[in-house]
Parts: C-alpha cells; structure tokens; sequence
C-alpha cells in the first residue's frame, strides 16, 4: 500500500477506535512509523484527511442511495438495501460518533452532510412508496412521510445510540440490531401476512 | 438572582447556544460582567459548572419519568408526558447537541447518563404495557420491546437531528415536531378508531 493510502487508512482505524478530535496527526504518523514531515508531504493537515475521508463515505454511500424510480422493490430488496448503508456507516463511524460537533468545525463537510440525509430521505420513500404502489405497505402519505424520517433518524443515530452503551470501549456496533429497529418501524404498516414473515426473519436475524 | 444562580443560568445559555466545547469559564465571567476570580470563588472550573447543571437536568427529568406502576394511562396522558420530557430536553439541549463528546469527556456523568437513559425506557414500556392492557395498543412482547427502544431513540436524538437543518444558528428546537415523530411511530400499534384520533389530533399540534 502507498503511504497517501495508508495514512487514511490509519486515520480512519484511529478515529473510529479514539474519535476524532482526540487524534493528533503526530499520533498518526507514529502509528504509521514515518516522520511528521512526510506525513505533512501527503495530507497539510488533519482537515484534508477528514476531507478526504468523508469525500470516500459520501461517493460509497451516494452509490448505495443511488434508486432506480419505478421499480417494484420486495421487503427483502430493503432489508438488503439497509443493510449495506448500515456497513456503510459502521465503516466511517467516526463520523456519527460526534456528529454535531464535526459538522460545526468542518464547514466544508455540513453542507455535503444535509445533502447525503436528503438522499437517504429520498431513497427511503421510493421504496416506501414502491410497496405501497404494490399495496405491501399501507400508509396514507402523510403517515408514509413521518416513517421515512424516523427512519432517517434512527439509521443516523443508531450507531451513536448503540454506542452509549459501551463507550470508551471500540465494541463493534451492533449492526443487524440497527436494521432490526428499522424494520420494526416498517413492520406494523406493512399486510398482515408480510408483517409476519418479517417480523420472522427479523427475529432470527438478530 | 444570586451570583452562584446567574452563572448558572448564563452558562446554561451559552452552552446551548455556541455549543459547550466553545465556552470557556473566561466567556461566561465576561457576559456576567463579573471578574473571573469571583466565578472561580463560586466554582472552580467549568466541569464543576456542567456537574452542576447535568445534577439539575437529571433532577427534572427523573421527577418526569417517575411512572405509577399500575395505572391506566391514556393516549392523551402519554402525549402530554412526552411533551413535558421534550421540554426538559430542549432546556438543556447543549448535552444532546454533542451527546457521545461530552460523554466521553465526562466520566461523572456518564454513568448517570445511561441510568436516564434506562429510565427513559423503564417509563414508555410502562405506558405501552399500560395501553396494552386496555387493548388500546396491539403488540407482540418483542415488537413492544423494540417499539420502546425506538421511541427513547428518537425522543434522545431528536434535537440533534432538528438541528442538523439549521446548525450555526440557535434557532429553537421543533419540540411539536418531534412529538409529532414519536407518536407517529405508536399510532400504527393502536385500533384504528383510537390511531384515527390521534392521527387527527397529531396534524393540528405542528
């Protein structure tokens, strides 16, 4: 690996484990065994590499938000779908760990930040409106909209929310947990018969 | 007010506004116009200020949470209660704003933290089982289970996730809004007649 790549995959390991404004670019270059200079060589500052990470987490998760407009989407397609933007941000957790404060010192990120939960919020009610076109799903649009953000909610903050309960420690999110809370927002809008098969699933899934 | 009082009360909206990380002790003298040697007479650093005000935060929203074990809480009874928790929130919304940073600083309260945060759930799963018992609320044990960790998820991150739209300015927390949320993911659990009135009644309230 180049050493610009390594850096960043460093850093990343780092801000996950520590969070982020307790990491110093001197402790990186030590983990990495290189001087601070040439650290400075690839990246100025901490700055460009939180850029450059969160330019990495947005075109990843961009791509997982990408939706096609008419397709009909199954239950299945969503709890799939939800389970790789849940990797996703495990990935970058740094990231959700102190949200509100990254987003106040880093101007450049907040406003790409709004944009990524516009689109998570538009990508939720295609699929919400896809099972309710196929009537799999029965909301009126008004309850449909509450739905989808609650569960923009509840994918953002579920990994700070899973982490208050060991912090200081770097346990592994509880991923599949997450997509199980999600689904049981769905779950009570969706057909009897449908209800049941996910609520099946979910149960063996966690 | 008494000095000891107005420090408290200044800090109080400092932190809210600017975000307890950039508050300094030296900031909060300044706008008491008082010098710092007599804020430091009354409290000797700005972590003895936080363990304060977290003390009377607790204090609040303990008193709020504190349910009758055997009562018959109505749907109405519970929105006036979640109400009430989000103005306690909102009045001390500096914790929630950098909620895992101020944690991890923190080590007194955030044990204190986790205890709220298990009495959060403690009293929704007593009016859920409440409306349960009356038939008002439809659910299983697992899907109350996780409709109640939910609802302490999204009553936690509302404001942080309201002011992901507006971060910079202190422009208030929607309290209307995010009980408006919670309950939107209650009333697909209620009979019909009683989700009707609380759908109707919900629109009025934001």
């Amino acid at each position: 690996m180049k050493t610009r790549e390594r850096i960043i995959h460093v850093s990343l390991e780092l801000f996950n484990i520590f969070g982020e404004p307790n990491v110093t670019t001197l402790q990186i270059a030590d983990e990495l065994d290189i001087s601070p200079g040439n650290l400075y060589y690839h990246y100025k500052n901490k700055t460009e590499i939180i850029v450059e990470l969160f330019g990495r987490y947005e075109h990843e998760i961009t791509e997982l938000l990408d939706m096609p407009d008419d397709a009909d989407f199954s239950v299945e397609d969503y709890w799939l779908s939800l389970h790789l933007v849940f990797e996703c941000i495990a990935k970058y957790r740094f990231l959700y760990k102190d949200l509100v404060n990254i987003l106040q010192r880093y101007e450049k990120i907040r406003f790409k930040f709004k944009k990524i939960l516009q689109k998570k919020f538009d990508a939720t009610q295609k699929i919400c409106l896809s099972l309710k076109r196929q009537e799999i799903l029965l909301a009126t649009n008004a309850e449909l909209e509450a739905l989808c953000r609650n569960i923009v909610l509840i994918s953002t903050y579920w990994p700070s929310f899973d982490m208050l309960g060991h912090i200081g420690s770097d346990s592994d999110i509880d991923l599949a947990k997450g997509v199980y809370q999600v689904m049981s927002a769905v779950a009570p809008h969706l057909r009897p018969e449908d209800k049941a098969l996910l609520m099946e699933v979910s149960e063996q899934y966690i």
